[in-house]
């Protein structure tokens, strides 16, 4: 193949590989008619293609795209934390990309959620990075086993829309590595995504497009990433630096002037010609996958996609809340059941943006109530709030009163509830975590009335809840739950679906609690990311501040036993075994999470931290015991100054739990990871010279050297002189005692001498 | 004098200069007999003067100085907020420190309590810059008056013991110029210390002995300091980059090594000998200011000065808490009195480390209480608790127990607890803020059994109280009180005198909530003030995090009423008035905390920042008007960009407080600073070509350019084009939708054409 893709490269004019590096139009390569390559077509997709009709459209205005299967978004498919599930529509969409000739899908989108007002949360799994990376590769693998290419995006640190593309993400480089890299690593090593879009902000003070240590030392140095790199749409600044730091492809492309610089660059000397021929070659190794992908291709059965969208639903929609039985609603000992709200019968199914899809189908939550409700059920419905944003007072007072009556009468309410469409979009951050007043007004009157009040969420992201919790008993979070939402939320009502979905954000008491509250949207063009590696519950655990509901929280009608928790290995891997016991009546699912703890640590570390996670399903009374891998990589933290991952030797605290909060199975084991040899310099602190069984005899010696010579007297024993100089070089102990002694020679050369003699003692 | 200070450089050699600029022992500089200059005289005294015996002993582990007045520490007066107080603690050092033949006292020491860990918080005064840079800028005038000069430090960024020879504070340079620097540079401008003291630590990677920034851009061109600079003991690493930055005084000097290296520098010309002499110049004017220090001397009565640290600590005792009318205690109703806790006879009334005075007179609260109860109540005494750290579970519970029969028996118990002597000193951070857990159990025991229990805490830094606060119904904060901390605790307890010091610093409800928990302490060499602008009370406000007790909280044994407040004036000034009554029955003082919110600025801001305070007295009935003034400065941030401070027209709320949560009056006030012109950029946002009146035609006509020749059809008015791009460069909508239109420039050149226009159309 590389001989073919050399033999193209060297058929090209330079014009031809600069046209080729660039898009042709919004959504398609340039083609290059004289060597019988064709463009590549790609287009939107996160949770469903959204493929405009015209291919001359940005398609964010308009409406009017080709339907095509609308899954839940990446918000709530994060709560399935079900990697198969990812997989299976990963390849659905690959089915779908093929159907409507599809060469690229540009998507997943996998970073984190920083901030609950990041108005693209809703695209994005998680705020943990091993949830949102084993997620994403299951979806790119599913996706190009198809033969469509997936685009990982958006690489990276982009959190927040505030001034996206003018904004430097000011990240330290641990926590670059820990926690925002950290799923890109994760995807790019478990899928090889045939390319990986740029995101539009700075990181660190130059554009991702452009941005050496990112692209360059990192994504192809480091993780040995050899696929495309593509800009998002005019996201680059600099062609010819973007060209020499690897993005290869541009965007939907700038007219003639850069395919003129790159021109211009190549003929002045200012870029090589063969740093332009890498990213040739690696199109044109895209172009080969995207040819052999054309032969692939399942038949589409839209009604299939639609049934695998509603088990998507189902198995990400959460049971926060539900005390007492509230739920589920059984149909045959309910009379009458009030649905409340305008979201049930207008549902906000997904989220705003380049993610729009027009969807095959829409499942509406009333209906498919009152469908489950059967002849047993008398189904109301009352609007409760207005979808408009106009203020109204009256207005809404009257709706409210309206609802009141309605929930007043009958057995039970289902309120729906959520921000409106408007507030959550690509383009602007949220003002706020919290519901529409008039919503917040109408839960209260209408659980003051009717004890049986179930509130269903329809959100992107966290919503706050403390002004109206308490008098709710059940609450579910049906997030932007796709076209079949309104079917799978009726189901799980009525208990003919068991929930199994688990948070896969924080969901704080209030919008200030969140880590990132300081800092988040930034100032003078730059966003610090000032939390360093306390992202969601990594914070929450270590300021010890309680959430609302914690990460990895979501409730069952069905109940689960944990027991058994055995490891073995070392090192080198430990394997973590535990068993799962459906305890209750109802067949359900699972997600088992594990968490490590680094006791031990010299350096600043997290609570614990997800490192893997596993969802089961169990009949009742049914049991399976649980085997986790786990790796060196697993216990350790980035090193900045020796550039590695590092894992330190000591006890490490192995959790088991049913979310981050609900530990219920824990072990300690201890881990001696091979040591690091320690350098000594001429700072080095006086305790790490007396903690080392290497060093302190050098240490005594010297002090006692000291003694003979200086009229100074200082013994190590004194608890005076370990508590002043402990912490400090040892060479300030000479500087401050030594200066009768030293002469002839410098504090300095005296510390160099005791280096020489501690390298000579250890060979 | 200049003149004379040439003549003297002229006389003297390269080496004498070299040796000139250093240490000469522990405590004086180098004497050059040949020139008839006497070595200068320093010791340690940040809240009393700590001579050594000889002058070659460190000190820190020898307890033999010389007696001296011993006064509250600095975190202890930082609680007196009270200016004049300062100014005459300061006068009373000078005319000791003249006595001892000191020529400059090595404080005081401003730095900010980030953490409540901080192992050096006793000597320092504040949380918050305003209250810290006033009270040491009276504290240094009152010295310098009587002819001693001061050594203000640690400058600067030293808010941790851990590491502090090798840590490096990261700061971001906003955070540095509005918290860590302004104290500093309040007290450079209010006061021009003699000295400044470097601190150990590098800040932002570079050591403050030889930081650039920091010592010359900073120190020496912004703010005009033209006095001494010296380092801490051993600070100094590169002698030569030091003296270019302008640190003039190593201490306590290197032997013959750096003087060698200066003079092989400038025989080298690696260092200008101008240079050299610029320090040399620096240290003669110093000298010159030594020598007509000399000739001032008041007659020195250790008595009065006695009496002076009694005042001193009645004006910073904090009465925390006072339930039912607890305190005072009436000696006339009270029969019988519980004092518990070895405290209350072996008091702690100072840190240690460098800070350490042999005080001339030691007031014993337990002595002092007997004193004031008087013949009408029996005084008991139970230890409660041992002073040394052994473990041994049964004699601490007899402890208790003992204690516990005591209080149960008595009509009330006053308990003296606090961290041991240990735990609190120069050289190491503190573990937590706990009391020991005897203690805590000792405290919830006799609070059972005698629910007139009333606590007294000695302690440097915030405590922690949440497992015992609410059983018991007052507390008192002494702080560490100095010589007369006992008399002064005991004349308040029984209401001899009414406490009126206020928390200098929050206290937290658990340590955790502290706003640099997550990063305190560092690591890999750095400690990150992740925080930023974000300490003490600008966080728990911010963050909405209640606090155990505000910033600025402190009771009275009187009420206060505050009333009128009116404002004057506009962005070249603000007269704030306003008028406080006792409305109580005893004399009493109130520290009257003027708060200024930021209400439109673009940038992050604190809720609220003190800005000025005045402590007053008023007899009951009394009332006085209060007049604040407030400066631009006051209203400003420091915009990094600009390099300047910068203030953003729009509403400020003025805020007065009997404390930061105790809001008593606000107002606010529209304030027109003048505009800063704005200049556009190719990157500049959508947003602010169309915000800007005479720059949003020039954005229609383009627009309208772009629709008539590009296929392309854009609207402004559509919402979704300006929720997508309205936060992005404009240049974005013309690469993203002009490709058919811009063909002979690139966008670019075109918004660099309409920046032209802008330009042309405002002159």
């Amino acid at each position: 193949m590389t001989s073919t893709i050399d033999h193209q490269i060297s058929q090209m004019t330079l014009e031809e590989k600069a046209a080729f590096v660039a898009g042709a139009d919004m959504w398609k390569t340039a083609s290059l008619e004289r060597l019988d390559i064709d463009s590549i077509y790609m287009y939107d997709g996160t949770n469903g293609i959204r493929k405009t009709q015209t291919t001359n459209e940005l398609g964010i205005f308009a409406g009017n795209n080709i339907p095509a299967t609308c899954y839940p978004t990446g918000s709530t498919l994060g709560a399935s934390w079900n990697v198969e599930l990812l997989r299976e529509i990963g390849e659905a969409l690959g089915v779908e990309g093929k159907h409507l000739d599809i060469d690229l899908l540009l998507g997943p989108g996998i970073n984190m959620k920083r901030s609950p007002l990041g108005g693209r949360n809703f695209e994005y799994y998680s705020e943990d990075p091993c949830l949102s990376g084993e997620l994403g590769a299951a979806f790119v693998n599913g996706l190009q086993s198809e033969g469509v290419g997936a685009s990982l995006k958006h690489f990276a640190c982009n959190n927040q829309e505030t001034e996206k593309m003018a904004m430097s993400s000011e990240v330290d480089e641990r926590t670059l590595r820990e926690i925002y890299l950290n799923a890109f690593e994760r995807v790019v090593k478990k899928a090889n995504p045939w390319t990986i879009m740029c995101s539009y902000n700075l990181l660190n003070g130059e554009y991702t497009s452009e941005n050496d240590h990112l692209q360059r030392e990192i994504l192809r140095e480091e993780w040995g990433y050899d696929g495309v790199v593509m800009s998002d749409w005019t996201a680059v600044h600099d062609r010819i630096r973007a060209l020499k730091v690897g993005l290869d492809l541009e965007m939907p492309g700038q007219a003639h002037h850069n395919r003129t610089l790159i021109i211009e660059a190549v003929k002045s000397g200012e870029l090589a010609e063969a740093t332009l021929d890498d990213s040739v070659r690696r199109m044109l190794a895209l172009y080969d996958k995207v040819q052999a992908g054309k032969k692939l291709g399942k038949a589409y059965d839209w009604e299939a996609h639609h049934a695998l969208a509603y088990r998507a639903a189902v198995e990400s929609i959460v049971l926060l809340k539900n005390e007492s039985g509230t739920l589920p609603l059984r149909a045959e000992s309910l009379a009458s059941l009030a649905v409340i709200g305008g979201l049930a019968k207008a549902p906000r199914y997904q989220g705003g943006g380049s993610a729009r899809v027009n969807p095959t189908k829409l499942d509406i939550p009333y209906e498919e109530i009152v469908r489950v409700a059967g002849n047993d059920t008398a189904v109301s419905f009352s609007a409760g709030y207005r979808s408009d944003e106009v203020e109204d007072e009256a207005q809404d007072d009257a709706l409210i009163a309206e609802s009141v009556a309605l929930a007043a009468q009958a057995d039970a309410a289902v309120l729906f509830v959520g921000k409106p469409e408007g507030a959550e979009s690509e383009g602007f951050d949220l003002k706020d975590i919290d519901l529409p007043p008039q919503q917040v007004k109408l839960i209260q009157a209408v659980a003051a009335v009717q004890p049986k009040c179930i509130v269903v969420l329809s959100n992107g992201s966290a919503i706050a809840m403390s002004s109206w919790i308490d008098g709710v008993p059940a609450i579910v979070d049906m997030w932007l739950a796709g076209q079949a939402g309104g079917s799978a939320i009726a189901d799980i009502l009525f208990g003919l679906r068991n929930p199994s979905g688990k948070l896969s954000e924080t969901f704080p008491v209030k919008l200030s609690d969140n880590p990132s509250f300081l800092s988040f949207g930034g100032e003078g063009g730059k966003a610090v990311y000032s939390e360093g590696l306390f992202t969601g519950y990594r914070y929450y655990d270590k300021k010890e501040l309680a959430p609302q509901f914690p990460f990895g929280h979501g409730l069952s009608y069905t109940t689960f036993e944990y027991s058994g928790l055995s490891m073995s290995g070392g090192a080198e891997g430990v394997t973590v075994k535990c068993s799962v016991r459906n305890s209750g009546a109802m067949t359900g699912q699972e997600v088992v999470q594990l968490y490590v703890h680094d006791e031990q640590c010299r350096w600043i570390r997290p609570v614990k931290e997800l490192k893997a996670f596993r969802k089961i399903e169990l009949h009742p009374g049914e049991e399976t015991e649980i085997v986790f891998l786990l790796e060196p990589r697993d216990f350790s933290y980035y090193d900045p100054d020796r550039k590695q991952w590092t894992a330190d030797s000591g006890d490490f605290e192995i959790i088991i739990g049913s979310s981050s909060a609900d530990v219920r199975l824990s072990h300690r084991i201890l881990l001696e990871f091979p040591a690091t040899g320690f350098r000594y310099h001429e700072y080095s602190l006086l305790k790490e010279w007396l903690d080392n069984p290497q060093a302190s005899p050098i240490l005594m010696k010297s002090l006692a050297e000291m003694n003979r010579n200086s009229k100074d007297q200082v013994s190590i024993e004194e608890p005076g002189v370990i508590g002043f100089f402990g912490d400090a070089p040892l060479i300030k102990l000479f500087q401050m005692f030594g200066q009768d002694w030293l002469v002839d020679q410098s504090p300095e050369q005296y510390v160099r001498g005791m280096i020489q003699e501690y390298e000579r003692v250890c060979g």
